[in-house]
């Protein structure tokens, strides 16, 4: 009999932990847009310090906090964004930035790490003596930990290359940041150094922090200030706002350490699942937390059986494809869940129960 | 010496009650954009239940749940709105609907009552014979009650007469229903009965209700399926949302029946202020929580002026012009709260201390 | 038997004349859009010079000139422009500014002389200290002469006060200028005087000047720059161009003279058909090209009936609704032609047979 | 001395013939706005037929038809469009599907023959499944010839393939076809069966086939109705627009006939460009009337140089870049243009007069 769920879709499925909910009961609360709610005010002035920006703004989600990044940076009609033909904010994100912003994407491929090339980016960037046919390229965006390709991390000196480009030629460089903290941990790099060439980020505060809601944006007064309006616009603007910030708070202090755990259960993971006969995971690419592994032709089952057969044992997987499926660790995943995952994988997929499996 | 503020500049300034705040603490949540939150799901069904709807969805605004019904009815391009001159989306919220929604608003006279000339309704809908140079007419919006207008309730017969309107030309209704729990308990109308003729309607929880954040928008299935794509889109999709929605729910269960107090304690407020000599309201108007009074001519005092004064005696007010003022009543200003504010507002207008005032 | 039409319809409806088809024929031209085509050069500059503009870009259309002079006053996302509720913007371009360009418009009441107050205007721009909830102001637009109020023309002291109005507020003022001309030659007050105010004017030459195609918008060097881009985006790029711009160019010598006469015959007209029992015209607002009249309560016939009539008898004229019927006069109405259709519509509206009617 | 100018930079300089201008004097026209331009409905009437679609409509450019077609396809808000990545509309058209259409591209790897991988497209086809973070999949855009990549052309087999795979996933197929009557002529397949897979095709008067201005796009009923509307909003209607389109008529029947000359010149000049030292072109993509040269490196010249060099002997060339450079053949260079032209470029490359050159 299943007695819990381990759930390994995403790591924005975590639950608020004790502490949180405690925080949020507590919260000290005001109306956010009509003033600053004061814990809100608290978050936005520990996550600017956190990234070394000088201000910061709470927003409802990751989504929300890329659109309106993309979008104050592609205030004028007629911009134009580079960004990667495999990042979420082109794949994921409904095609907001065009569909309700009216901006032009120009996607780069992205490599299997994350990157894009440089010299292909500045290939890119639209020469201003054609505006007469040319949208106006104004913003690149990059995307740290970069989760398409199994969460592999920008380092320091590709990202500052990037924004030294960007400088050059006058463009903004916007870093989708939704799991910054990941890459900081796996990278030991200080998240404040890792975007400092950034003009802005959006880091998520209920992926690997385990917050229940939202994400902050970062940048320059003068751009939270527009961000805040157009917050506003976009229906993101929210009354008591710091019952959330506070858990985020919480967040902040107690689930950021344990980052490098959920690493090192990932890497645990992949390993074991490279090693069960019918799977295949490219092992160096688990940077983070994520893992996506390959069933070999040839299986029993596909992808989608194999999550119905998980979800009888407690266990929620994502099928990627017929025959790829993502794992996410979190910090409510622990080290004898993915002993009991393996377990269960291996027994659906070879059909031999592992003696040592089970929780 | 102020020991506490009373805060009448909005509905929206309430603080969550120990109850919501101890529902929040307990409330079981899940990752309301991969499934459903099961407390968002309860809400839901119980705003459906309560509207006489199919469908609801918990959105982050009030100013969201508008965008997002709006753009739905109008998804293809070259759609016109009809709605009010001085209504709350035509004024108060960006011209997101044009600017992030490319609709094109048609405004119609608001009369003092909120309404606007059916015939004028009528006259505006644009003929499809000559689609070459109009806009489609797709959609008219209400909004009940009426917040630029003091807080005027729309009559049910009113309401399905624009109903009748809109279904013969082939249009659909929506009603900014921010305060239709305000219009309910002051008209004696059930909800569901007063927005029977709409298609969709928003509703805020975080003014009268007292929830921290959040509305909720109903409609058909289809419709609310729609309207989910789009929160997704504009950045609405939260996580773990369930426990901003445990604090509405107690909202609906305790604040609700507090309206018919808040209207009482508006219009002892109303008529408190007329009786202050350089001060005027018109007291009919006061139908629900809100209060507008105008400093007549002559007033030794400004509204400015008396915002700063009445902020010394813990009293936030919000002026709406150099000689209007506005006052929202909600479930935490108490009867006596309204006594102190008008022997507070009387000295500082008159230079008169009220014998019978204060704390 | 009828052997000619008499087009009342509109001003649009003229045929190029012998001097325009054979300018037209021997126009030199280029490619406009990779260089300038030295015919469409040379209207540009003529039209620049005439309303003492730094700058001109021919465009295709009165629809796009209004719709580019718009968005390029409005590039940032999130403005709002000023305009008349009965402006032809407002009313008759499909709502462009706003389906397509995702401008907010505030429609200002209309007065019966084209004019919107000035004070109601200056009570519509934004205050800029509650740009959290407000659209930003960045336009004005006036129409003169105004169409839908029966081509009455806006005096250069009305024109200049909104000019001022804008300037103290940081705004942009643009002039629907369709039928300036018409509106010169009232007022018999230059062209570059009357928009002097103005930062942009669309003036367009396929309506009472009598080209076949086009319009030309004026404005300062950087702004027809950002138009010329506009143009190409929105597909106004056009290659040859100089074949029309050289009959616009004919238009402006042969044609701008006439538009006395214009006037003439259409006071007469007005004169006429409200001496006819059962026709009400107000007269004094007959200051240009347009004459609308109304058909009184109790007539045998409609306006739609009217209309039907009037084409047996070789005249087209547009219904406006079941009682009012638009006539437009220019170059190709004659005198003769005015007299010939008074008669025709006095004996469809009163069954009597004029004696000093026909052709 | 220069006594005339080869211009060489696109088939868009083309001046309209005598017959075209005689045309164009004689053109029996109408208000197309309010109702139909006899000379604009034969045109139309016409390249319905040549392409055998049910409906056609004469827009002002090449980008506005593409324009109205992708807009027209996509009219649901949070619409995708698949098309190359190397494609004109994602290219060279300002980026107007999205930034004034609001449409999300996802552009496709294009081959160098202009193809895309049909397995590439079909798995960029959003899942339906997923709406919930994804736009939708509307259409596909093809492109031929395909101008990038040297107007190379796509064969029917492979534009049955596409329009079978937009028909299997209900996706529209639309097909740039601004120079298709080169894709017909080098492919010797007539237009109606080359665009037969697809719903919506638009064709430029004004490359090849010399009109001075316009192209047509071409569809069923339904979309050209929604078309025109389209076009009115932009402002591409027009008045007496007969005028440019006898013109058109002229084109088709004197010009199509010479694409073949055309293409022959431009096989000649691209072989004769590959004789010469120092230069190199892929002869085998010489498919129509674009020929793309690369100076080799170590060349003394740069293509900005040549340029120079080139506009001094009455040569007009477009640099692609330092060391690429675009010719394009029309009706009015000749063979000897392209002996002359061979002539130029060899002295200026390798410094040695080429004797039997020059006129």
């Amino acid at each position: 009999m299943v007695t819990r769920t381990i759930d390994l879709r995403s790591d924005t499925v975590t639950k608020p932990t004790e502490t949180m909910r405690l925080a949020m009961a507590k919260a000290e609360v005001d109306d956010d847009v009509l003033v600053y709610d004061p814990t809100a005010r608290q978050l936005e002035i520990e996550m600017a310090r956190i990234t070394g920006k000088e201000a910061a703004l709470f927003v409802p989600s990751g989504t929300m906090g890329n659109l309106i990044s993309v979008l104050v940076h592609c205030e004028i009609r007629g911009s134009e964004v580079i960004l990667g033909d495999n990042s979420h904010i082109h794949i994921y994100e409904n095609g907001g930035i065009s569909t309700i912003g009216g901006v032009h994407p120009r996607p780069i491929k992205n490599n299997e790490d994350g990157t894009m090339d440089v010299g292909l980016i500045e290939a890119a960037i639209r020469n201003p003596d054609f505006e007469i046919c040319y949208p106006k390229t104004r913003l690149i965006c990059l995307e740290n930990s970069h989760a398409n390709t199994g969460g592999r991390c920008l380092s320091v000196e590709y990202t500052d290359q990037v924004g030294e480009l960007a400088k050059k030629h006058g463009l903004k460089l916007h870093i989708d940041g939704a799991r910054i903290f990941n890459a900081s941990a796996a990278l030991k790099v200080p998240v404040d150094r890792l975007v400092q060439a950034a003009d802005s980020v959006s880091v998520c505060l209920s992926k690997g922090l385990g917050a229940p809601v939202g994400s902050v944006i970062v940048g320059t007064e003068a751009f939270i200030n527009r961000a805040r309006i157009l917050r506003k616009t976009l229906g993101g603007g929210m009354r008591q706002v710091g019952v959330l910030c506070a858990a985020a708070l919480v967040a902040l202090q107690e689930n950021v350490p344990k980052l490098v755990t959920d690493h090192k259960n990932a890497k645990t993971l992949a390993e074991g699942l490279d090693k069960i006969e019918g799977l295949s995971v490219d092992i160096a690419s688990v940077e983070t937390n994520i893992v996506y592994f390959d069933i070999l032709k040839g299986s029993r089952i596909c992808a989608l059986k194999l999550g119905k057969i998980m979800e009888e044992h407690g266990i929620l997987l994502m099928p990627d494809s017929s025959s790829r499926v993502r794992i996410v660790i979190h910090h409510q995943v622990s080290a004898s869940d993915v002993q009991y995952t393996l377990s269960c994988i291996k027994q659906a997929i070879t059909g031999v129960t592992d003696e040592n499996g089970g929780t």
